[in-house]
């Protein structure tokens, strides 16, 4: 066979021959833009021909901080497509963090959206490897900035070379791209992707048993393209020439509401939150969401009642999926067999809360403290995966060494496996809690209270306990129709049919809203945090 | 990234760990037999620990000789698992180029269904490398033959290993597979496949986009797995759980038609003349195809009439798809965009009958003359191939120069591109007619032909002419109630409104059948030898 490399090149050239007419939507802060893949890729070789001018070469870092829109995707293909490595910068973290990350990377130049300047003007002494700072924005001239040097994104494509060739000679396993994932403690830890992987992830979301992503789609990435590339949803629309539909900054639920229904979106992916915040606007506001086939839903475990409520209340297929940072991220995807479609009600519901069956080119393991568990569903171990899109190292990291071992990825989640292959995520090892000797899943009392017609968001964590060693605590966010409406006890009544009694949270607490990183997950070390010196139970 | 190879173990290990209760259905000569991918998997292993006795070692050939059943399914995966090489053997061919064959890839076993021996035997002395046949039967004991050393390939089962490992530490880019393909003149070709080649490959047949392969399908590949690995979906289907039905030796449409019915299968592939004569089969017996989602057909073109009677008559999609045994084979498949579907019925028929849009991972060139041809649908040129499935050469073979060169296969087809990417097939460089230094597509003629109420298959040919160098020749068989009913002056005023005036046969020749190529293609060479002396024009 022919020894040709599976570089990203092949992707962008795929849509600009064959898919030229296909549009990708844009909203900026400036408004809705689109465009079609012809232009796109005029406009990524413009981009290209800009790099090639700063000198970059082969395997330099560049960063990006920016939302979901047009030049964000062309950057996502000129930087890998000039050989370059696409570093996609979290805008949500600290200052210090951007920082550290800047540096770590050694990002030569940063393409950037016009609101993080002043948090870079607070850190730019410190970025000692940028040698400028390119400002995506709509307007015609540049802010006002300390930054230094800056150019700007629309004026140096209007002097680009929109015929720019790209870089063919790349091998497969070179870098292409890079994201930082945070710690639980200390700094963010980089991981690199490469050509091949990036590529076989993608066409694995292409796979009618997968995300089936297809030219017929039209795809909505809420996930940030600074999240693992946007689970590579990217990647896969823009190969298959799928109809984009990008949501830019400070979207509402009100917004991705009015996009579903105006572009007749068909596949849409984001975080639970995002999920949890459509469903209230769509019991507020009257909005046709017939057009879509999935709701892809990953980045934390999705609560079993948010699940069928979008598919009984609103008739939108739901799909669970589960992947990390370092798994680029596709790993399950929570897809019944031909034969469980026959299930009954709440077992099919059981599993498609599971974060479901791994994908091809992907092996797992589940491994106990008796080596692999047995396939049952119920006996748990931590989660294991190798492949060609699961990272192999921390870039430059000492930190490697405690989640890449034997060729494996140790990805601190424990889980459960049933005979049918199907995966569940228990907790993650941090965040068991080990009650007398016993471990309590803090997942599966979330999903119970979850379904609680009262209850918006809850969260469980563990508090320190001098007899039991640890015990659990429930924190709560009510509907606001619910507040003041549901008691402790209430809520304790609710779960008791569920639970041994031991399970049982020794609180509830009731807050206004429960933290979450950047990428919308719950927070629970700083519940923990908050919460651990009032609770502790003697 | 991690490093991990893409290979054929990966493909029955997923079965086995997550699909052990999907089933494949075998027809042999014995009857119906019906195993789990359980068993199947348990007897590849069985089967892979006979050929570690027999001292098989990694890169070794094994030939097959046999029809689509569970046994050859088997060997798919026993063979390349335990790092040999399959190569799979047209049944077909002459001994003559069986005995090249079996001694230029060198095998050293032979698999084998029980028809075959007594053409075996006629060779049996010139097979210099083969150390022993295992006979695939039914029956308990073997039949009486001069082979020897023969051997019960179900004795030998029950003796193997059922838990016997696959070889692991095996290179992507090792040889998994190999095919011979006929040359126009001289011996058959050798082409190997890599296991990287077949899992890249069979992942592009479940893409949504392509032919979508699935879990949810039942799978018929009418395709001889001696021809192309029956085109990779014994791969794609075992891969992705997919219940297969394998039909055996000596089938009829009839055959085919019940097993359609009572399997439910949802895609069916082979080549245009299968589908011809499951057409006569619809229409004369009575038969439920509800279930079909797909039928593939490949191998040579499909004429636009057949595709409509499959989907305006039977409503029973066709997909139309190219390759080659240099291929994988998969290149093309024609499935109209979203934005194609609301054609006129008679452009969108003419677009499913094209080849199709290029599968994501191969790119193609089209080369006329004076470099790449305009994609406007009329400019011809050759097909130009290359892609990581795509054969780099043929095996220990001079012929290799003239195929390929500079990095991609030069097909010897001449297409067309429109402005959509769609490849229309006009002709073979051979088969292209010159007439007074025009071109004319034998192709095109044929297929305006098949759209004749009266004709069941049409072949056109080249003879030489004094003074035009080349004219065509229609051979035509006539559906059994029109024959003697339909004369050459009907059919040449059936073709005018088409064509220009020099491209009209100067003769129609009436036939029986049409012969053809083991694989079930016209044997134009076969047609050209016969009926050149006769119709030389002056």
């Amino acid at each position: 066979m022919m020894d040709t490399p599976l570089i990203m090149t092949q992707i962008i050239e795929r849509a600009e021959k064959y898919f030229p007419k296909k549009e990708v939507v844009s909203r900026t802060d400036g408004g809705i833009h689109t465009f079609t893949y012809a232009k796109i890729a005029e406009r990524t070789r413009r981009l290209a021909s800009n790099l090639e001018k700063f000198g970059i070469k082969t395997g330099d870092r560049i960063g990006t901080l920016a939302w979901n829109h047009h030049r964000h995707l062309e950057a996502y293909f000129a930087i890998p497509c000039h050989g370059a490595v696409l570093h996609t910068i979290n805008m949500r973290l600290s200052p210090q963090h951007v920082s550290y990350i800047v540096n770590s990377a050694e990002d030569r130049l940063l393409l950037i959206d016009s609101d993080v300047i002043p948090m870079l003007e607070t850190i730019k002494d410190e970025l000692t490897t940028v040698e400028g700072y390119i400002i995506m924005t709509d307007n015609d001239e540049l802010p006002e900035t300390t930054l230094s040097p800056v150019y700007h994104y629309e004026k140096l494509l209007a002097e680009g070379n929109p015929k720019q060739p790209f870089i063919q000679d790349l091998n497969e396993n070179a870098p292409a791209g890079m994201c930082y994932t945070s710690a639980t403690t200390g700094n963010p830890k980089g991981v690199v992707y490469s050509h091949r992987g990036i590529l076989l992830h993608a066409i694995a979301l292409g796979l009618a048993d997968s995300t089936a992503i297809s030219e017929r789609d039209v795809a909505l990435p809420v996930v940030p393209m600074f999240h693992v590339n946007a689970w590579g949803m990217p990647f896969a629309s823009v190969w298959f020439g799928t109809k984009m539909v990008l949501p830019g900054p400070n979207f509402t639920p009100k917004i991705l509401a009015e996009l579903i229904e105006t572009e007749k979106v068909t596949i849409a992916a984001g975080v639970p939150t995002i999920w949890l915040g459509l469903l209230k606007e769509l019991e507020e506001g009257s909005h046709d969401t017939s057009s879509i086939r999935a709701v892809l839903c990953g980045g934390s475990a999705a609560p079993k009642s948010m699940i069928k409520t979008f598919e009984q209340k609103y008739s939108i297929p739901f799909l669970h999926a589960y992947g990390m940072t370092e798994t680029s991220p596709l790993v399950f995807v929570s897809k019944p067999k031909s034969y469980q479609e026959d299930l009954p009600e709440d077992e099919l519901y059981e599993l498609k809360a599971k974060q479901g069956l791994v994908s091809p080119m992907i092996e797992i393991k589940v491994v106990g403290q008796d080596g692999e568990v047995k396939a049952d569903g119920n006996e748990m171990g931590e989660l294991l995966i190798r492949g060609p899109w699961i990272a192999d190292e921390y870039f430059k990291d000492e930190r490697s060494e405690g989640t890449f071992k034997d060729g494996w990825l140790y990805t601190g989640d424990v889980v459960t496996i049933d005979e049918e292959g199907f995966v569940k995520i228990v907790d993650r090892t941090k965040d068991l809690i080990k009650s007398g000797g016993e471990w309590i899943s803090s997942v599966d009392i979330e999903n119970t209270l979850m379904a609680h017609e009262g209850i918006f968001e809850a969260a469980v964590i563990a508090v320190p306990h001098e007899k039991w060693q640890e015990r659990p605590i429930a924190c709560v966010v009510l509907k606001d129709a619910y507040k003041e409406q549901v008691s402790q006890e209430d809520i304790i009544e609710f779960l008791k049919p569920q639970f041994a009694k031991w399970w049982l949270p020794d609180e509830v607490v009731f807050l206004d809203d429960i933290p979450k990183t950047g990428v919308g997950k719950f927070l629970k070390r700083a519940l923990r945090d908050q919460l651990q010196d009032k609770y502790i139970k003697k």
